[in-house]
């Protein structure tokens, strides 16, 4: 094995210099990391769910105390900007203790009990074991290492096996090393957590029987190669895949009626599909605009002052490129673009416009181009836009610019587009994903693999558990969570009807 | 298409004598049947719950009103007997209204609103959209034409495209009547239920673009041909194939040790497994007793009493007589048998035991053999115990006979059962599955083909779902359950903390 092979290699997206970034681990070790995951799984589901809590909060003060050092070191591997990654370790910190309190409240594990007729029916949802986390390239802390899947996997009570990403490998490395020594000082066993380099490694994790399920955030081809590797599995197991296709929006014609309104909207669609240099899986890519509404040359007018940036790696830009090119081919025309800085992994935010008539299943005109690039289309009547809806793929948000609550389009807008996205935004733009109880961040396929998941928010949770009932098990025998005195105070469902207090002793 | 094409074979079992059935369906008709569902989707979708209790509560009624006519129909196509097919038609009433008042208490829509910082966010489950369900040769009432699948998959806002199964064709053709006759009279849309017939309209149901799932409850090859097919579709749809293995039951050695629980459960053991002829997904097809326990000839002596009977089906009988000729092939030895009935598709039930070195990975003897039959196996200490059961496939059910709560064995084989199958059941067996809240009637790959879910109990609906939030969207374009005024008095979490009392106005 060559040198280039032994060691994950860093760059620096401003320059493409390189640096030597942590050695790949090999298949053997894969093994050894599944093994001992598997071996403390059992101590890590059955620890009270407050304790993983615990585990969780030692972790958020951890990445909090260590911001600093953290933006600095994705900074160097992403471009992002130091004040945009200081603020994503918060968002990390805040997501590691929103899980715990999730966990701690308890209604995830959807405890159920029935007695009738000599029968003692009791339900739960149990952790499924081991998970294997691939994160993000765009975000990497509130989707990296110790992100949303892996704060929500541990708050469940599985271990996780995260795959560093190739794109910020030192910093995945350093992230590691905070997150086995935050677990081991909280008391958590060994297995709670590894991480693993490389890409047989990935597969190698993939593949491990040992790993219940697969979390994954990122493109359709990774995704997808993910799903279909994990199918073929001696047992199959779930693939969690948030991928992401084209967020459309949606510009009312009393929208754009009125002027102010139509300004805010543009400079707001602006703002949002050049945020993050455009590499946000809820990137509103599409604003469908009332033909001769102008809206094409305001949202050109906002673009003006944007600042261009670089993309996270190599690959990205020069698709980013192609994708430009390709959507020119399919019947794009520029409308305004920024100029982009002249060395590194350059991207220059650019706004294209298209007929109506272009948008036709298939085309490149309806499939997601990663980077600050986004496209007008203008519509004729409520007919037109009805039609225009229909042939897009379906995606993880979708968002309309209205004229308020009296817009008379959004009665009908609003449950079309929620037939077709997991989350519907009126006058907001769908970056910015809030985690919350209400939070749902997924969606049909293939703008995800599990439409019925979400990858943010409470129910994140639901992703890695399995319900399982126990018919007339004795006191004893049974887990904590279900015995009748409650010990860790949980809410349940007792013959069909929710208790109103916590319950127990 | 010569005349056996164009129409099911109604057989009767105790003969073998045939009837003509149904006409198939064409794949046209299945088309329009599917477009049909399509076109009135939102309109069931959009109905309040307590409507559509109110259409199941209608097909309840109409399948008690027929309940001679349907069981006489139903024992001529399956030989299960008049008695117990009466009692499944009540059976498949009751879930129906079971399902209904699941569906009007509404939890499983599980809305959740949260409000901060100028954002409001609403989460509901959504409806699919129309489901196809394929249902069992064994319970043609239960798990049929209006079985658990329809009846939760109605309740959760879906239409259903129901598969008539070939084993009882007339009885799915006039089940599908009833079901047709009393929706239209609840006033339900006309596309909220279809039934076909005939394999190649089963497979157009499974490529059907507008369907959205599948419910199936089946044989592993069927089963797994389902997930295959509908993984290919241009977009893949999940299918909640209940597939079942062998469901193991363990005799612990203080059961053992006391002679009347060994009685008990031998005998229980016996009317367990050959119940229905031993054609259930749950039965125990295994049993692992302590050596020199005497557990075989207690369980052989209970089976002397048994009446033989007839399978389903030409092929499950003829698939029985094959299983037990490759079990003894597999090392099983014959302990019992009761002869079969002279003709029809009659089978015998029968006792085998095997060696615990006999049970390896891949050997006939950890396979599911539909029919009488059951496996006894000794084991010499709980280490062995231990190594058996790691041998086994997961299951839907494990049951233990047990000495009662002190048992010391409990506390450590229920845990581990419980990795390993959806239902422990303890001094009890696996056949007869409640329909409560707390019920769960799935389990691990292969068992199920979707491990997170259950075929039975009120998280059936669960399958028919998938989230969608509202960001910021104004009353007005609302779906009614997330309006503040709260319509239909829907259970809802408000910022993270569940509301005490139905909320509303």
């Amino acid at each position: 094995m060559n040198a280039t092979e032994a060691a994950e290699v860093s760059r620096d997206p401003r320059t493409g210099a390189r640096t030597e970034g942590p050695a790949v681990t090999s298949v053997d070790e894969v093994a050894r990391l599944a093994a001992r995951a598997a071996r403390d799984a059992e101590r890590i589901a059955d620890c009270p769910p407050a304790v993983r809590a615990d585990w969780l909060e030692a972790i958020a003060t951890a990445l909090e105390h260590d911001t600093e050092e953290l933006a600095a070191l994705a900074d160097a591997e992403t471009a992002l900007g130091v004040d945009r990654l200081r603020g994503e370790v918060g968002r990390a910190a805040a997501q590691a203790r929103f899980y715990g309190r999730v966990a701690a409240e308890g209604s995830w594990l959807d405890i159920r009990i029935d007695r009738f007729d000599g029968v003692d029916l009791r339900r739960i949802n149990r952790p499924l074991g081991p998970v294997a986390v691939f994160g993000a390239s765009n975000f990497p802390f509130a989707f990296g290492v110790v992100g949303h899947d892996t704060s929500s996997a541990l708050a469940a009570g599985c271990p996780v096996l995260v795959k560093g990403h190739p794109a910020h490998p030192r910093l995945s490395a350093r992230l590691g090393a905070t997150v086995t020594a935050a677990l081991r000082a909280a008391g958590a066993p060994e297995g709670t957590f590894a991480l693993v380099h490389g890409f047989e490694a990935g597969l190698a994790l993939v593949d491990a029987p040992e790993v219940t399920a697969v979390a994954f955030t990122g493109s359709q081809a990774g995704g997808m190669a993910l799903v279909e590797r994990a199918a073929r599995r001696p047992v199959p197991v779930p693939v969690f895949a948030e991928m992401g296709t084209v967020n459309p929006a949606v510009l009312t014609p009393a929208a754009a009626a009125d002027d102010e309104v139509l300004r805010t909207a543009a400079s707001g669609f602006v703002a949002s599909f050049t945020l993050g240099q455009g590499q946000f899986c809820t990137k509103p890519g599409l604003l469908l605009a009332p033909r001769g509404s102008g809206a094409a040359d305001a949202v050109a007018g906002a673009l003006t002052g944007t600042e261009p940036g670089w993309l996270l790696t190599e690959g990205i830009a020069s698709a980013y490129r192609k994708g430009l090119a390709d959507l020119e081919a399919a019947g794009a025309r520029l409308v305004a673009s920024v100029a982009a800085h002249p060395e590194g992994f350059a991207a220059a935010p650019t706004l294209l416009t298209a007929p109506a008539e272009a948008l036709v299943p298939g085309s490149r005109l309806l499939e997601e181009c990663f980077g600050p690039v986004a496209l007008v289309v203008e519509y004729d009547d409520a007919e037109q836009l009805r039609a225009l809806l229909a042939r897009l793929q379906p995606s993880l948000a979708a968002a309309v610019a209205s004229a308020g609550e009296t817009d008379p389009d959004l009665p009908w807008l609003v449950p079309l587009l929620s037939r077709k996205a997991g989350r519907v935004v009126v006058d907001g733009w769908p970056t910015g994903v809030v985690t919350t109880w209400a939070q749902q961040h997924g969606g049909p396929w293939p703008a995800t693999s599990r439409p019925e998941a979400t990858s943010v928010g409470a129910a994140a949770l639901d992703r890695f558990t399995r319900p399982v009932a126990f018919q007339n098990v004795p006191q004893p025998a049974l887990p904590d969570a279900l015995r009748d005195d409650n010990p860790w105070r949980l809410p349940r469902r007792i013959d069909g009807v929710r208790e109103t207090d916590g319950g127990g002793a």
